[in-house]
């Protein structure tokens, strides 16, 4: 049940307090507290935005003395709905599918990758990472079983658009597509895109502009 | 030459700016005019906020009549610096490594790897997407023939350290880092650092708070 305060939090901030808990999860065990401005030079906003986004979880730090960083991330962790884990099924295992299942910052952040899935006959049956690929037609049959509520797409275009829609079939409730098509799915579906090329644009931008580039602090 | 307008133009902004290129770029070429409302939905930011952004880059639409598609483009190309090639090399051909190579959207965003460098001895002189794999410690003698200006690296996180302080040395202005590890890079060098799990995140949040997700329209 998201509560009324986290309901308001706009998609800007989510992200950002996913950058703040990168910052704050690497603090030390026994280190000192962790100030706004640390998290602020890290992760390249203002002091100013990252005290509001935490003033906005409640009363977490003491003015001048700092958050505590284990209470801190465990709190940017419930507004963000991941103090729970998610199971997610990944449908395309090539290059990148099996990069993201080598990849340990999912299972570290809460995200469990129970099923893989293939439309490839010589990829079927074969192991990977633990994980027997299945035929991607079995997917909506398999999903009740594996209890799935989220989707990771690593399909070649051309396959993402009936890959979505086996994976909206199956139930799932929200997308992370990897395949550079603009995906339409029923609205109670999330999703996210990831572009790779808008991440090289980006430093291209921030390379072209050199210290011009103005931070992102609003 | 970063002109005084770009100059200041936000990282925000320009992110803003990659994703309504994605939306305009996949307008067809004899189509109507696009309409700032249509690429707000697109993208998920309010129209006042896209009306704003594509004002900042000059005069390009007429009230009621929406923009010319190339035309806009075009300026937004230009506003990131992606009005140009970039060269790039990656450090690291693993599986993720060889999702990147195949990745279409490089090449159709201007960016060419033209080399390949890993540590492992087996992938040395391998040839992947027809660039032959070279040792990584030859990076900074054979950067000036290949005229780099960007790094992508892919290696795993106990590596990345090295491989960025060879990039750094090899003289690249930026690096996409996909390790899951914070780099401390000389100023003069960007860094964007592509955390896979933060997208994840971002998914979970939007699938726990539903529509009670405020969109990012600041």
């Amino acid at each position: 049940m998201p509560t009324e305060r986290s309901q308001r939090l706009s998609r800007a901030a989510a992200l950002r307090l996913s950058l703040y808990l990168r910052c704050v999860a690497e603090w030390p065990a026994d280190g000192d507290k962790v100030s706004s401005s640390r998290i602020a030079e890290a992760v390249g906003v203002s002091d100013a935005q990252v005290r509001r986004d935490l003033a906005a979880l409640g009363h977490l730090g003491q003015r001048g003395v700092g958050y505590d960083a284990r209470e801190l991330a465990a709190a940017i962790r419930t507004a963000l709905g991941i103090d729970r884990s998610w199971r997610a099924v990944l449908v395309g295992v090539g290059n990148l599918g099996r990069a993201l299942l080598r990849y340990q910052g999912f299972r570290a952040q809460g995200f469990q990758i129970v099923g893989l899935f293939d439309s490839d006959p010589a990829k079927v049956g074969t192991e990977v990472e633990g994980l027997t690929v299945e035929p991607a037609v079995r997917l909506a049959e398999r999903a009740a079983a594996l209890r799935v509520e989220l989707g990771v797409l690593t399909v070649p275009g051309e396959m993402a658009h009936a890959a979505a829609e086996a994976l909206v079939g199956a139930g799932v409730r929200g997308i992370l597509n990897f395949a550079p098509v603009v995906l339409k799915l029923p609205r109670k579906v999330r999703l996210v895109t990831v572009d790779l090329a808008i991440q090289l644009e980006q430093l291209a931008f921030q390379v072209q502009h050199g210290d011009g580039a103005n931070r992102d602090d609003e």
